[in-house]
């Protein structure tokens, strides 16, 4: 890898894919890939780490089928129409029709709501809190891109039941919250919460909240979204429970869809150099890679190398020896390549001094440690990688936000800068739904609607299409 | 719970899953499930310990496509015919018919074989080794059991290619350890290795290994099976590697598939007993439940509670304080139903005294256990309960083999006994089928094969049903 991650950002990111082994498109069904082990170990650590998270949220993990039946599919109308034209449909079994058509699970409101109107009766149901890592499916007709767009993808959803909006509204809360933990601390991803413009929506929600990234050209990229869906599907799936008073009412509900395969592109594509990956120590495969050095007095060499291994291991670390027969030099460049976070390089000499040089991935600096000291070293060094990459994510993503008060200061904000133009915007009902696409239209530039952190009001500005008062900031700008 | 496991064990099963929670069965598709949180939390555990196993064996993990395209799955005659009664088509994208209708993964070797053909090219691509934890679906038309038999399971498969048939029969071997030290050490599962007869092979198998278990009614359940697949998929899919002499070879492959799904069903079937579930210890999703006993000063006991939670959680073990508002007694059963380890019972009198109650599930007895001594004691509890568990399992599982030379014998043992029951037999081959057919209509038995671990040939025995000369000891029973 030598390709410049800023300015040929697509071309990189295919070949990262290809050359890290990270996914393999040649399976021979359209818009569907092969995750490949060195993508899949990584996101397994992603996983666990996210499930965790919800775990001690008090969110319990569930199997929900992945098929779904027409019936239960169609009782949401908004929901219904917002998938209809994606969803895969089962329709023999053997040779034979199946009486009712099965959906693929596009996303799983329909198969979970269904199940939540049997098993919330009382109060003493709610909260409820499950959430499921699977796969869903959907006939992308779009583009797909590994781990960005696909026609199957691994995510995590999480759905919950209340019994007042205020929870509800808490626990939308919570969602950017463990977002926050996890994506940005743990993964590396900034972000910015925005609340989706009513045409925007999840369909069945009062309100969408869609967490913004951006990938290294300036284009954004959608993270994962925690959405108010109120009453809307409690009515139609008749979800209630026994109130005080003896009254049946509809539940409050939330969802949030943290996918990891989604998040793994923006991982790879923050994260990385033009030299390849850098994984974040808690995520990576192999965390230390030892590579033997001129091997003459082998036996020597591997009884030391291990030794260290087991000690690396006790301590908790993942640790790969590489002892093929490729050279030292073409070693160091793959498992760069690969973002193994640190290597050390072991010689006759490494192990006659009980010194070892160890090289850091993410500086590309190399220091001496010795033997004794190194599994503390490890430790402080895992600390000092994490800080760098949230400040090397936090430098690329700050200066990616601009504003304009006209179209042209817009156009020119979108091509220099790229990343989040904020601009003073007539609507986010739907009445603005038109100037929206007239900005898709002209500059191929989605509003992103109001960020939720900061709550701001436009005083005596016009909307940048068509001059109305504006009634709010919106930030807008190319999705990738 | 007060059910007869082993008298009403059909009856024990379907309140069990009710009782604890474990699965819900009015899902409105027929066949599919919804696994819940206690039944999840535990599986997730066993695919863990299952997959950290195959790690150190070597196995990478993949995630390929839930879906397989028709002309895939029409590679291989044997296994096509096996299977194609039960796989669900996906014909439609949204309103659209597919140009080629999907197969849902019924199993994976169609569609990782032909990516298998474009990764092996030579030597040094070999051993390739991997696996996946996914869901397989088939249109059973048998009448399904939740975590027995249904249209949706959850499993693992593992999938190996080698240079030579050597190499192969050592995975069938490494199997087959891997299943005694998970399935058996940590789960708790005894089972025998039987190699089955030709007419019940995987299809596309040149031999197919299965682990049979017990349910406690003494009928068999199958659990993992591993077959040598040899070069019956290597040559259709055409994946070959270039050998020493420069001549294209087709691999030896392997296949592999601890069903986490259906290993819970024996888990819980073995293990359990008439008042509930029992987990063994590693699996537990609390392995310890704190119950306040009249709190009437609460602040102080649930200070308490909370610091020993602490405590222990920092020791790495999983705690749960139940502190709502159902009595003592009403918690005392819930917990010992769902089958946690140990309960601590914490009142004024254990919080002045800094000595507790702590009861056991296994054996039901009660120790007291000072606060200070709390995280050892656990740690050699944990230890004693695997190894009454595993004697407990044993004791059951070993009795449950007998011998029998005329069908007089058979029909007793299997009605006295059930299990298995060894018999001469004429033979595995094909032409053994007939003989098979007759025991399984006048019995409802079937042939299991012959077992793995004992080799050994009946002189001058007669097979029990045609009264040929018999050239096996296969061992039969009936199924559950």
């Amino acid at each position: 890898m030598n390709i410049s991650k800023k300015e040929k950002f697509s071309e990189w990111f295919t070949e990262i894919i290809k050359e890290a082994e990270l996914g393999d498109l040649r399976y021979n069904v359209k818009g569907f890939i092969v995750n490949m082990p060195w993508a899949v170990m990584t996101m397994k650590k992603m996983y666990s780490l996210y499930e965790e998270e919800l775990e001690k949220n008090d969110h319990l993990p569930v199997w929900f089928p992945a098929v779904i039946p027409k019936e239960n599919f169609e009782i949401e109308k908004e929901h219904v129409e917002g998938f209809k034209a994606e969803v895969f449909w089962i329709t023999k079994g053997g040779d034979k029709e199946l009486e009712e058509p099965l959906a693929l699970r596009p996303t799983s409101e329909t198969a979970m709501y269904k199940m939540f109107s049997l098993w919330i009766q009382g109060k003493t149901d709610l909260p409820l809190k499950m959430y499921q890592s699977t796969q869903v499916w959907r006939h992308e007709t779009k583009s797909t891109r590994p781990f960005m767009r696909g026609r199957e993808f691994h995510w995590i959803e999480s759905h919950c039941a209340f019994s007042t909006r205020k929870e509800a509204e808490d626990q939308v809360l919570q969602d950017m919250r463990m977002t926050e933990k996890i994506m940005y601390q743990e993964f590396c991803i900034p972000f910015i919460f925005f609340e989706r413009p009513e045409w925007d929506k999840f369909p069945g929600a009062i309100h969408t909240y869609a967490a913004d990234s951006l990938v290294p050209d300036g284009r954004i990229i959608q993270q994962p979204s925690t959405h108010l869906l109120g009453q809307n599907f409690a009515k139609p799936f008749n979800i209630t429970f026994l109130d005080e008073s003896g009254k049946r009412e509809p539940v409050w509900q939330t969802c949030y869809g943290p996918a990891i395969w989604r998040m793994f592109a923006s991982l790879i594509s923050i994260n990385g150099d033009d030299r390849g990956l850098i994984i974040p120590f808690k995520l990576a495969p192999y965390q230390i890679v030892i590579i033997p050095i001129n091997p003459k007095n082998l036996d020597k060499i591997s009884k030391k190398t291990e030794e260290i291994k087991k000690a690396v291991e006790n301590a908790g670390f993942r640790i790969k020896i590489d002892s093929s027969a490729k050279t030292p030099g073409f070693k160091f460049n793959q498992w760069e390549m690969k973002g193994v976070p640190f290597r050390i390089e072991i010689g006759e000499k490494e192990v006659d001094s009980g010194e070892f040089t160890l090289a850091k991935r993410f500086d590309g600096k190399k220091i001496k440690v010795k033997e004794s000291e190194l599994v503390g070293t490890i430790d402080w060094l895992a600390a000092e990688m994490q800080e760098a990459m949230l400040k090397k994510a936090d430098e690329f993503f700050s200066d990616k936000t601009s504003t304009a008060e006209t179209i042209e200061e817009f156009e020119k904000a979108l091509k220099e800068k790229g990343g989040f133009v904020r601009i003073p915007f007539c609507s986010v009902e739907m009445e603005g739904v038109k100037c929206s696409d007239a900005l898709k239209e002209k500059f191929h530039a989605d509003i992103r609607g109001e960020r939720f952190d900061v709550k701001e009001k436009p005083k005596g500005k016009k909307c940048i299409i068509c001059g109305k008062e504006a009634k709010h900031y919106v930030y807008a700008g190319r999705q990738y």
